[in-house]
């Protein structure tokens, strides 16, 4: 859908509230569109003042001497509707709804925009700003520049839009949806992939309701070579609370918009400032391609703490090679340290153009990905002006090389004691990234390098038209191992006659599982080591205590050197299917050890999500075991990812555990739950996929 | 020792070097001492120039009028020695010396010192600043206030400075101690326990070589009633590998320079940025006594985001009772949250009174231990001039309320999205700790509810007159068992006839084990499941391949429902005894969950060591296990404490796995270590230690 021009260069305005009190809406509106009269036609209205801001007003818009194409809503609550009802009477089809507070009559709004054919952001918004097109339609003021900010949350949109412009970074777009009545977040995404003064975006959402939607329109966006950055929250009780209390919107669940971010390119991070803070690293330079950092002080304990802050953000700061450290030598005093960290030990002090010399050797090496001065460089001419133009020297020497780096793929950022000197103004001037503190610059850096290249392409999914699952483990055994996933042999008994039949066939020791319970080991509904002799006594006991059903005899898996992993698959309410693996057995739930993707994913996707786990270790061979056949537990992931992203009847998949050892993986406990067969009654639908993967691994 | 006057308010200051370059440290010095000629005779010294910043200069500290009690030394390294030479033949008797580079002339500077019995700070000192005293004597320029600065790394000091200055916190004294040749950090942490300028000390520190000094000084600091905030480097092989190169020192272990904090009272922070900010947070008020937060902010967004960074920083945002619901809805609109976090929902915009109204009532609550207001507040007036007053009015009401709630411990702190406005500058005023970021904010109030109360008293140590224990597996039972510690019942045997017997008194399964080998399991010097059957055949074919020696018969613990732990015991070379206590067998290594503690712990350390655990909530019972026996594991961790402190001739205690279950704990392994009998070559001593007790749990 293309999002309607009358938000983003309409040719007139009207502004409905504009009033002269700074403190109130209205002002902010009709002020901000003033300044757009250059361009467009503005009117505004109010139904008592005759003047606002020098400006004449009419007292409504059916008073108009034409039809204004975008009309601003600032009015109280209870005079939108009738304001929007003589608007559409005029014509008008497009409407920003600063206004908030409508409670049920949202409804009836709607209802008349759907009517009328009409459009609008909001109610609840903050408005909009177009840099390109100087339209300024929001509280606040904004400095024009290259990030667009989409927002759920007006006010935080205000606080990136502030944080930018404190550090030069300036705004593109911006839209706060408010409350999303009509156009929304996706439509906006969708309307910045074309936007040519956009090269990053900032997303703030607390629900991801279209999530779907939206990892395409963020796909598109990261394919149109733009960064995505994304803020939500959700992490804690807390924030889950006040987003039911404030939007009734339930958040998504962060591993899951992480994923999504993965799958789209995108980059989710905590805060506004370390949202600009890495904006500001994208605007000046490529993000690094690796994770390999020079850092370069003038001070020992600054390069020790810059270099405890970038393993932190997981940097390596690699021992120079000798040939690097000979040409570092060459250029340095005795007394610097000429591996990585490198400490100048006070060249700098002696001839400026050191920093220079050492950026350029270590740049040109390809030992690194990037590169970190940190101390006092931006210093030397506030502190000793006699220093100034010797301090302005390096810097743009730095400032080529940067140019230089950007297109090399090593960037250059900048820690410096001062905040806001001149040398520091210079250093942005030639857009080097400058923090004032080095948790800033090595946090931005960080983030910068975790953002992935191009967004892969999602296997393609076709749709099955299976039948649901039956519930049970049998059925679960049969829906897995049809799609092949290794299970040990079993037969399903009823009575001591099959079993005893199925002890014949069988090689022991058994495992004995009433096959109905979801919980066997809680409920005791689980007996192994049995041999044919025992069998039969324990399945006497079993069916006394827990009645009939299918029962199922299997094989256990006596194996050793065997990891136990989990591999589970989810139909998330926002974002659809999804998979995950992770460190399993009845541990599962202590060391959350888990990885998740979207589903389906593709080998190489499931390979990943194996090395992202801290259990990675296990698998190629732990203390003196033999590594694992990881081939077949990735098979296991992919085959489980694309059951549930194609059979729409399935709505949770667990495998746990599933042993993996040298000679392959058997699953060998299971739980397939359909759609049209909640198991348990209160933990259908919704409320079983609020919680996180992580939250409930084991099953067994 | 008494710290000398003479660099804390000398009567009068020579500065040798003296020099108009702005460029050069004989500038700052100079300039520095001319500050507080008020207070003291300032004499400057240059060999070449007549006159300096208006004053005269004398070619020679020989030449002055009278002796100076301090000395600064601002001349290149080749003068030094002449210049001290000439001082101490003046009869000077302090030295600050600030020139760098002395190279092996350092040890004649020392050996001259000394005999001259005089003192100095440096070299490679930044210098020294006293707020009080107006002795200014270092590189740039000090805000007075109540922050203390003890820094091995001149720039890194100053870097803390600046930072601090820039946010509003003064310094009260300031020494960079430089290559502590002479005075070093523990002599300058003594002195401060007195100063009644200084309320929170900051100390960076590359090495600890003083440690058991240092940390009676941070806990005399605690005592008097002074925060202390610590940084240091050596969390990642590109610090360790720097300060090799750069002091030549080897940095301390950091899970043990946290215990030594925990032992002290003081708390470890990782950046400049945190340390002052944090430090900001103790300027005003007094840490909070726990973790619950209320977030209260005007926008839904900025709270859930606030919400999600609290509970990163181990807050918890509780759900409010129904009568603070009640109370909260009685003054806000029907649109606000009023749980936590509470949102106005432009309630603020209607009456700024209403962030002070919500604020009273949420402290006098109870329910919660600290506060935050997120969002808007500071911006009103600055962005609406007539509301200017009334915002000041509210910070004001705010203010009054933060010196109550300093006194009923419930700290009131501010994110605002306005850096630098009028109303900002007001909150300072007031001591409400502002901040102008959310992260920044929580950060802070995190760490300062880190912070422990007073330092509790270590057990008092009895050193033991006991002998060396031998190498090996038999000597470090009876060594263990002799303390108390529980193991399984065993027989030493060397010949195939004592195996014989070990098997008709010992209770099968048994375990053989070829007792001086260290790592049993990658040498396949352990078996487990024997029976006296089975024993003598692996006893013949270990003896063939292993060598004759002792081995030990041990009866195997087959007991279900146990949790394998470890306990580790370590002679630090810097802070002396230490244990540890963490999830152990085989995979301890992977999930390094280790608490680390200074030796000896009394049970209640012991017990919070276990809480810090990951794996504590094994030890409760895990999924339908019954819960093991934790008094039983405290009373090993303690044991093995008071062994480590007691015992001189023990370098290293490692019990791994001791097996806990509800009926006690069994430790199956252990390997005692002494000083007089390494081992294994290659792994005595100084190497052994510089390993992080994370990195080396399992021994088994």
């Amino acid at each position: 859908m293309l999002f309607p021009r009358a938000f983003v260069d309409p040719s007139s305005v009207a502004v409905v509230g504009a009033t002269e009190d700074r403190a109130k809406w209205g002002y902010w509106l009709a002020a901000g569109a003033l300044a757009g009269a250059g361009r467009r036609r503005v009117w505004l209205v109010n139904r008592r003042a005759s003047q606002v801001l020098g400006h004449p007003c009419a007292p409504a818009v059916s008073d108009l001497p034409d039809t204004p194409e975008l009309v601003v809503l600032c009015v109280p609550a209870e005079h939108v509707l009738s304001v929007v009802r003589d608007a559409l009477a005029k014509g008008c089809r497009a409407f920003l709804g600063i206004t908030a507070g409508l409670g049920t009559e949202e409804d009836e709004l709607a209802a008349m925009l759907s009517r009328a054919g009409a459009r609008m952001v909001g109610p609840n918004s903050l408005g909009l700003f177009n840099g390109a097109t100087n339209l300024q339609l929001a509280w606040g003021n904004f400095m024009p520049g290259n990030l667009a900010i989409v927002s759920q949350s007006g006010q935080l949109g205000s606080e990136i839009a502030g944080l930018g412009a404190r550090a030069g970074l300036g705004v593109s777009r911006f839209c706060s949806v408010g409350n999303q009545l009509d156009l929304g977040a996706a439509d906006v995404l969708e309307s910045l992939v074309a936007d040519e003064h956009t090269t990053t975006v900032a997303l703030y959402l607390e629900s991801f309701a279209a999530g779907a939607r939206i990892v395409a329109a963020l796909k598109d966006l990261r394919r149109a070579g733009k960064h995505v950055l994304v803020l939500t929250t959700g992490a804690s009780e807390g924030s889950r609370r006040l987003a039911r209390s404030h939007t009734g919107s339930m958040t998504s669940a962060l591993d899951v918009v992480d994923a999504a971010c993965r799958a789209s390119g995108a980059l989710r991070v905590a805060t506004p400032r370390e949202l600009v803070d890495v904006a500001r690293v994208l605007d000046a330079t490529a993000p690094p391609l690796g994770r390999r950092v020079a850092i370069i002080s003038d001070s020992g304990g600054q390069g020790g703490i810059a270099a405890d802050i970038a393993a932190a953000h997981g940097f390596v700061v690699p021992d120079f090679t000798d040939v690097l450290q000979a040409r570092l030598r060459a250029v340095l005093p005795a007394s610097a340290a000429v591996s990585d960290p490198v400490d100048l030990a006070g060249a700098g002090e002696a001839d400026l153009q050191v920093y220079a010399r050492v950026v350029e050797l270590v740049a040109a090496s390809g030992e690194v990905d990037s590169i970190v001065v940190s101390g006092y460089l931006g210093c030397y001419g506030e502190d000793s002006p006699g220093l100034m133009n010797a301090e302005f020297a390096v810097i743009d020497r730095l400032g080529r090389k940067t140019r230089e780096a950007a297109e090399s793929h090593v960037p250059l950022i900048v820690h410096s004691m001062s905040a806001s000197s001149p040398a520091v103004a210079r250093m942005r001037e030639h857009r080097i990234p400058a923090f004032d503190t080095i948790d800033a610059a090595l946090g931005a850096l960080g983030r910068a390098a975790r953002i992935g290249g191009q967004p892969g392409r999602h296997p393609a999914i076709t749709r099955s038209r299976a039948a649901a699952p039956a519930p049970g483990y049998w059925a679960a055994r049969e829906y897995l191992t049809a799609r092949g996933i290794a299970m040990p042999d079993a037969r399903r008994v009823t009575d001591t006659a099959e079993l005893l039949e199925a002890c014949r066939t069988l090689r022991p020791p058994l495992v004995l599982k009433a096959g109905w319970i979801e919980h066997k080991s809680e409920h005791d509904a689980i007996r192994t080591g049995l041999t044919a002799d025992t069998a039969a006594a324990e399945f006497g006991e079993m069916r006394e205590r827990l009645g009939s059903g299918d029962y199922v005899v299997e094989e256990q898996d006596t194996r050793h050197g065997v990891v136990e992993m989990l591999i589970g698959a989810r139909r998330d309410r926002d974002f659809g299917p999804t998979v995950a693996v992770g460190h399993g057995g009845v541990r599962a739930e202590l060391w959350r050890d888990v990885s998740v993707e979207l589903a389906p994913v593709d080998r190489r996707t499931a390979a990943a999500m194996l090395d992202r786990l801290r259990s990675r270790r296990l698998l190629d061979g732990w203390r003196g075991q033999p590594a694992v056949d990881i081939e077949a537990l990735i098979d296991a992931i992919v085959v489980t990812s694309e059951a549930i992203a194609a059979d729409s009847c399935v709505e949770d998949i667990e495998v746990n555990p599933i042993r993996v050892g040298p000679e392959g993986a058997l699953a060998v406990d299971a739980l397939v739950v359909s759609r049209t067969a909640p198991e348990t009654p209160g933990t259908s639908g919704v409320n079983h996929h609020r919680e996180n993967h992580e939250e409930a691994g084991a099953i067994a």
